[in-house]
């Protein structure tokens, strides 16, 4: 999507390929909102850190990078040995499928990889289909979040408050992203809407990379506590929700996603407010049962506990500290510990359609269109 | 309640009056979870900057203040002659009305004092009571908290899950506190529970002062983000939730509270936990007619754009800071704006029960049993 740095606007995705000189080019998202800039790694092991160290966060935004990880490896390879590059190529595999041991989509994306490089012969035949087989992943992820946004752009009409949680915007894929596609295709068809962005604690994501992405491409918005929906959608101030999806149950239609989700979607359904779910065709689970069943993972104390930012001068004026440092600050008692589970369950009957690149329906109705569903995914894994 | 300092405890209240010194002695609260630290005002003035700069904050806390700087001011009176005198107490009671405009708890608490002090006639003698007035406020406003407390605890039973949103401790209070008194009381009575404590950002008073409150009494207790809670109580983990209230509507039995306050209710009906809500009488409103008529302040963006708290080493640590040096970071976007209510209003029907002085009952019974509570009431008033 489109970013103004120093008054000159200019398209970017959140990773892209130098390939005369072999480097993956990333947004340093840690660095975001407070600062914008592009890094670029020199080789595969540089890009396993940065995936390592969420310089690049995301499903589909790992994905690519992984994937382009990986062409990135392959093509510093030199000489003909095939042997030896059948090594070195699985060397690389491991190092960047290691730097996020969790996550399925970097192992996904260089599955890809590594199958359109078995129709190649030569050491440097298959370097080169390396290369398109990552370009070709990135611009699917692409296409898939276009296809959400023209489905999805028919929710948001002109003077519509549209609700958001966390971030599934552009930044957490190769473009355009899952929920914000939405409000970006109905911007560009000329829509009048406004955007309440839950800051998301603990991380915070919605108050520093959503609000960022949108105020980036001029989508009226505002930031709001999480704490504050309930009271606007009793007010009649919201009237929709968009949210995205980590994993969606293929039998069940339950969806997990960031923590506080489940919240809106109590809220919304209270009220008689549309709650959507933007899913890519990778987050659909086929196999398990019941979303009970998904491990939720309860992460550090610490993000709980305090928050990260840059020193800043408000009235009441800050005592002591330089504005523009980047600080992380304790806020709760230093002697209380926190519990901090990341994600939550929806269940379906919560959920009034789920937005997919290949059209918008019930979560219940996954299940009978599992065939479509699956041809769509595993054309992506061919 | 206690607090330890230094591996010392003592009993502490929220005001006090130092009459040989005539000083208002306040906790710092700004200072708090941080820092503990008693402040004493020499004259009325440094009192009504105390409650302006929200050195002390809560509808009874303040109250006692605006009560004890009335009695300070006027017996910093010198002479015998009543005309001045009466000119005197009238700049006393205004300096301190004008401390916090919309507050009306400083009002009541200053108007009882001076309707106490008619009884007197010489200087001295009215000087006398205006003392005797305030004290007698302040340990009215603990045995209420006292009462609720006792009510309260025979909700919390051995080995429940409490949660509770933001601060109607004893901070609020001149001791004990409204939503906490039925944890301290369950406390004494040797049961063992555990408390959720919200973060209720954006002044995150849960993860600061009820935490901190709890963690001095020894109550085992957790902080979570406000996102947390609807997954907690999904899971099992959450048995009853308590909450305080700023205004309490007789005839319908709406509470209006802390912005969040609302969003726990509507979870806490849809999975079936008991929803308590503690109230002193005086923030029962006998006029009102309707909740949505309930004025919703909306507050500055700078809250939920940033947060508050002292610098710290997490793990990944901050860079290029001291630890331990208080600061206001920006979290938010730096080009967008936010939408802050700081409060809402939660209907009757997701209410339990209120947790009064005079016994628990529903809030559909409060206008039925009006005459009973204006009685206790005005016994405050008299």
């Amino acid at each position: 999507m489109n970013v103004t740095v120093r008054g000159k606007t200019q398209h970017y995705r959140t990773v892209t390929f130098d390939a005369p000189r072999n480097q993956v080019c990333l947004i340093e998202q840690r660095l975001l909102p407070h600062e914008f800039k592009i890094v670029a790694t020199q080789n595969f092991r540089e890009t396993a850190v940065a995936i390592r160290d969420m310089v690049v966060r995301g499903a589909g935004a790992i994905g690519a990078t992984a994937a382009y990880g990986l062409a990135q490896g392959v093509r510093a390879f030199r000489g003909n040995d095939l042997k030896r590059f059948s090594r070195h190529v699985e060397t690389v595999y491991q190092t960047l499928k290691d730097a996020r041991p969790t996550a399925v989509d970097p192992v996904n994306a260089m599955n890809d990889v590594r199958a359109a490089m078995t129709r190649g012969e030569a050491v440097a035949e298959q370097q080169a289909i390396a290369l398109a087989a990552a370009e070709e992943f990135a611009n699917e992820d692409v296409r898939h979040c276009e296809a959400i946004g023209q489905h999805g752009a028919k929710l948001i009409r002109n003077g519509m408050r549209v609700l958001t949680h966390c971030n599934a915007g552009w930044l957490a894929f190769v473009d355009i992203g899952s929920a914000t596609a939405p409000m970006y295709a109905a911007q560009a068809k000329g829509r009048k809407f406004h955007v309440f962005c839950d800051e998301t604690r603990p991380r915070c994501q919605g108050a520093s990379l959503t609000a960022w992405e949108l105020a980036q491409q001029g989508v009226s918005h505002q930031v709001i506590a999480d704490n504050a929906a309930g009271h606007l959608m009793q007010r009649g101030e919201i009237d929709l929700v968009i949210v995205g999806s980590d994993r969606t149950l293929g039998r069940t239609g339950e969806v997990a996603n960031k923590i506080g989700t489940y919240t809106k979607a109590v809220l919304a359904h209270r009220h008689g407010i549309p709650f959507y779910v933007a899913i890519p065709l990778s987050t659909i689970d086929w196999n398990l049962k019941r979303g009970f069943d998904i491990p939720i993972e309860e992460r550090s104390d610490y993000e709980v506990l305090g928050a990260w930012g840059v020193t800043a001068n408000p009235k009441p004026k800050t005592r002591n500290l330089k504005p523009g440092k980047r600080a992380y600050i304790r806020i709760a008692n230093p002697t209380s510990t926190a519990r901090n589970p990341g994600f939550d369950v929806t269940p379906a009957e919560l959920v009034t359609g789920l937005i997919t690149p290949v059209g918008i329906f019930k979560p219940g109705d996954l299940w009978q269109r599992r065939k479509d569903l699956m041809t769509s995914q595993s054309e992506r894994r061919s």
